[in-house]
């Protein structure tokens, strides 16, 4: 016997979503069988209505309710940095620290040679335009420090470093380490990147 | 910054599945705003009317889009064997040994003491509703081989046995293991219920 069609359907669905297989997806199945019907239709319809209000900054690429977002639409918040991230996920745990005031700009991606993503499939004639349009003076490339992100990092450093003053996130130990169990690498940039103690 | 509301929302909802954090919910959601509207609104149906066209058979419990279900109403099939299984999940698994012809019984849950769940919590009296009416001779209990299945187990056999045959499935070594690595009650259970070799 197989499931019954919908749930079976449902099943299937679910187990396109990232690193989900049928078992998993049969456990989260099972466990919206069992919501009353009420909280399963608010489910689908936020499902369904995802897109619905959901729209591109044209400034930043990010998403956003409004157009331009909420972020390049704050005239409080500086103009003359630019802070160029991979994707909204790292834009989101940046503003979580609370301690960047300038704007952003979603990459979209990182080169990645091996996959064949070069800069072409990458936000960079808009970012090219983004910086000719306004009064960036510097900035601030916070991508992943893997080969992909330092390699993207490269990539943009050589073609605006003639025109602009540009900042990478600092490399070093996490707060909380234990010197003990860093990596070799990680505790060779904290030597090689030690800053001095003022007094 | 915050995602946009209709994105938070279903991140909130996603959740809410077991064991999905906020950072699975996330990346579920960021593939799901990725899909094209049609998968999406289809997706998003799926999810809403999940339970529009599945019924509970009124026979075994397990649940189904005709009552009785597809098994409970295949005249082929034994009905004088009743395999009592937990859940629809256990029902399917053994449907896919293809070994077996006779009706289910969904028990819905197994006795657990800790958690305060007794017979009364389990569909107990449809059970014995469903042997008063039926012919059935034999009951054979699939249920987990763990403390809760094994008490379980033990109280069916206690209000049965004056009835009917009772039997469970044979406990012993898995398909394709390794002696080496048999933990010892397993072991313990594959001698004590050994098989003699037909000539």
């Amino acid at each position: 016997m197989k499931y019954p069609a919908a749930l079976q359907n449902l099943i299937d669905k679910l187990s396109g979503l990232p690193s989900v297989g049928p078992k998993t997806a049969e456990r989260y199945a099972f466990y919206l069988l069992r919501q009353s019907p009420d909280k399963l239709k608010s489910f689908g319809a936020a499902v369904s209505e995802l897109q619905d209000n959901i729209t591109v900054c044209r400034e930043c690429l990010s998403i956003s309710e409004n157009n331009p977002c909420a972020i390049c639409s704050n005239k409080e918040r500086r103009t003359d940095v630019l802070c160029i991230v991979e994707n909204i996920q790292d834009l989101t745990a940046i503003e979580a620290t609370k301690q960047y005031d300038g704007r952003y700009f979603i990459l979209g991606g990182l080169i990645n040679t091996i996959n064949g993503i070069g800069p072409e499939d990458l936000n960079v004639n808009k970012l090219l335009n983004r910086i000719k349009n306004g009064g960036v003076k510097e900035i601030i490339i916070a991508l992943n420090f893997t080969l992909e992100g330092e390699t993207t990092a490269l990539y943009l450093t050589k073609i605006l470093r003639d025109h602009l003053k540009i900042t990478r996130l600092a490399k070093g130990l996490p707060a909380g380490s234990d010197l003990e169990y860093a990596d070799e690498l990680t505790l060779a940039n904290a030597l090689k990147y030690r800053n001095e103690i003022s007094k």
